[in-house]
């Protein structure tokens, strides 16, 4: 008999592991069911579906449940796993549409279930004009609004990347925006004095930011939410966006005992297996060990959920492949302001202990004479012990923040802070100066050791 | 008595040397002897002058000669070192301007002559219109020329960096373009099939390709040139760039019995000694390691002859600097194509002797779906043996090259496909595809192993 390989959950991780499992073994039997209506898109594309620079939400998908169905991997949409039994190895699905329920057995068990937003449990919360953004429904709902309603005005809680990024998009509709966090500053993820300038270009732009203020609850009238209360402030809003964080779905995997680690996630290892025989995790409701600490993360994007996927997908085939890890690299942009970061911020490194020299220098993208160069700061932080690099901080025009990746990649080789001194990289005039912004804070921080 | 330093050739190494021996030894004596008008000026930019992209050529100039004075650093341009007494210490300076000689001597002696254009030995050669291009002084007669003469037409003899960069700047001035190579491609340092894309773009430019010809001679009446004859034709041009590469400018070197090297390069070790005590040699005039492939190299790029001259500046302040050596990066562009390239290529694997496995993939810059995302080829190598990368080649669109620096750090940590493939790259739609298309590559290569 074909062995069974039944996968919950339909997006990035999910889809990867099945297309890796079904091209390496031709006799699996593959199921995957997802509760939406979608599987395989690009949740990161949403903030420019509403921005309407990506026109249809079709262009989101990557691929359709017939272009997996005819690749012979079996897509049910609409279809929700209600409980794993990891010892009789089935699961309860439930067909959302008809109410049909039944039990599916496998042989290995993929969850990919994700991650969800945080939905703070504050009255209003569920009032009309009070969004999250996490799927394409949200996408569509949101977009929908914003055309029918007309609002005026916003307020966005949370000014981390999905809000910085839903910040650009409604700027494109004209609104009035507010961004309201709990912390003192913008992006969290990286230090105060980088965040600084995302804060300048966004009040630039007519943005308020109202920081170091928590989210009290909200004004409604006839359903509607007509303002959000901080500590210290009332401000009108016909459209708010939560957008304070998201964790790791894994409800049904902790019902079904399966052990979870940081953050609530699913304890993996680097095969992506959960310790349970046949019971495989990826995507974000999974962990990744940091390859900076050493110690479990857990970091929710699309490029470590196609990796897993893929390692999944080896190994449940048959393979055998290992995800080394992750180095916490990330990106985004606030219109022309690129920004990005990679390995440990400021904060991380005093939380891990890790006795630490930083450098910051302000330069240019391009040489300087070439027309539209722009500025540029990098910021870089080294281990005094090893001299190794242990986090990296990218703020400036275009061209900026792809250059993160060559720091990534020093991260993942435990290059030191002299290694990419000297490191052979490109240069020509409309491409960076003769030495790379990067290479110049490497020198900086050189002086440390 | 204060140690005497002396720097023959006031360029990046020399003055990158300079500076850092100033900075870390106050008690050194440093002079500097320029044979040109100019020092520390940024030749990679000459093309963009040409093209008046760069209004003025003392944008160029990245510190004037003053700048260093101010520094305790003392510089002689229109001076030239006539010879070196490695035995006496001592070297031999005519003032170009006055006709002074006389001797200086030294503690230690940097050689950092930098490199000459080849120039072939055939009539015509010296005839008005025809030009190369490697200081300030070409660049100024080019465009000068161009100002004055008002041509039609042009050829350029060799398709290599800087006859693509000069053919950009030729089309600003809406000339007849013809560019000669006697290799039957463009851009000799990488594959022939990435090149094409090259190909492509100029000839839609309308710029006329004769590849696969050697120059023969030039037509040439009155002293000014007229036509260029290759084997098999005759191209009317008013303006002839000769760009068919540069060699090290080493004649000073030879002649004082200091050893050279590949290429006639001068041999150094990775603390920039040349092997004789007290004398030192950095850029465009001296050899490299390279890291792929172990043995010695000569790349002339401003990005080396910078690491070069920090290294043998700090050496000669008494302290402990080494360069560890080249993976052979490189960057261009024609208008807005990007070219860029590392490590071997294919012709350099086979020469090496070295087994390798290679994919190439056609991408997308950015998310397929958000607006601006252009194409882009990414071309790997690696070692059947080992895994490990060997070379990359990037071609495509805006945000294309810069990319080669994840490869190029690879090469310096000596990464595996699948490391490269497992990278924590940076992701968000407006900046790459989930998968990067250098990991989408590794994932086409990792397939080999």
């Amino acid at each position: 008999m074909a062995k069974r390989v039944v996968i919950i959950g339909g997006n990035a991780a999910g889809m990867s592991a099945a297309m890796q499992a079904r091209r390496l073994n031709r006799d699996l039997e593959i199921k995957v069911f997802e509760k939406g209506h979608h599987v395989s898109y690009a949740s990161c594309g949403l903030p420019y579906f509403v921005a309407k620079m990506v026109e249809k939400i079709d262009s989101l998908v990557v691929r359709d449940v017939s272009e997996f169905k005819s690749k012979g991997v079996d897509v049910e949409i609409r279809t929700e796993v209600k409980e794993i039994d990891a010892g009789n190895r089935t699961v309860l699905v439930e067909n959302l549409d008809d109410g049909r329920v039944w039990r599916e057995g496998w042989d290995d068990l993929l969850i990919s279930t994700g991650a969800l937003p945080i939905r703070p449990d504050i009255d209003g919360i569920d009032a009309e004009g009070v969004f999250v953004i996490k799927d394409l429904e949200d996408g569509i709902r949101i977009r929908d609004y914003l055309e029918r309603k007309s609002p005026r005005s916003c307020v966005i809680v949370g000014g981390g990347y999905i809000g910085i990024e839903m910040a650009e998009a409604f700027l494109r509709w004209d609104l009035d925006i507010t961004i309201v966090d709990m912390l003192p500053q913008v992006m969290g993820t990286i230090d105060s004095d980088m965040a600084k300038q995302i804060e300048q270009a966004m009040r630039a732009e007519g943005i308020d930011l109202v920081l170091g203020e928590k989210l009290i609850g909200f004004e409604v009238k006839r359903g509607a939410v007509e303002a959000v209360v901080t500590e210290n402030s009332e401000i009108a809003a016909q459209l708010v966006l939560v957008a304070i964080g998201i964790r790791p779905n894994t409800k049904l995997a902790k019902s079904a005992g399966i052990p979870l680690g940081y953050k609530e996630a699913i304890r993996i290892d680097r095969h992506c297996s959960t310790g349970i025989d046949g019971v495989w995790a990826a995507g974000d409701c999974a962990e990744s060990i940091h390859l900076v600490t050493g110690k479990p993360t857990w970091i929710a994007l699309g490029t470590v959920a196609n990796k897993q996927g893929r390692v999944a997908g080896i190994n449940i085939s048959g393979g055998d492949a290992s995800f080394p890890g992750v180095v916490g690299t990330a990106i985004t942009k606030f219109l022309d302001l690129e920004i990005a970061r990679t390995g440990l911020s400021e904060k991380e490194l005093v939380d891990n202990k890790i006795e630490f020299a930083s450098a910051r220098i302000d330069g240019h993208t391009l040489a300087g004479y070439y027309p539209g160069t722009s500025s540029i700061s990098v910021k870089l932080f080294a281990e005094v012990k090893t001299g190794k690099l242990v986090g990296g901080q990218i703020v400036g025009g275009p061209g900026s923040a792809k250059r993160i990746d060559v720091i990534a990649t020093a991260l993942h080789a435990g290059l030191t802070v002299r290694d990419l001194m000297y490191l052979d990289l490109s240069y020509a005039p409309p491409f960076s100066p003769t030495w790379d912004p990067i290479q110049t804070a490497a020198r900086q921080l050189a002086k440390s050791f």
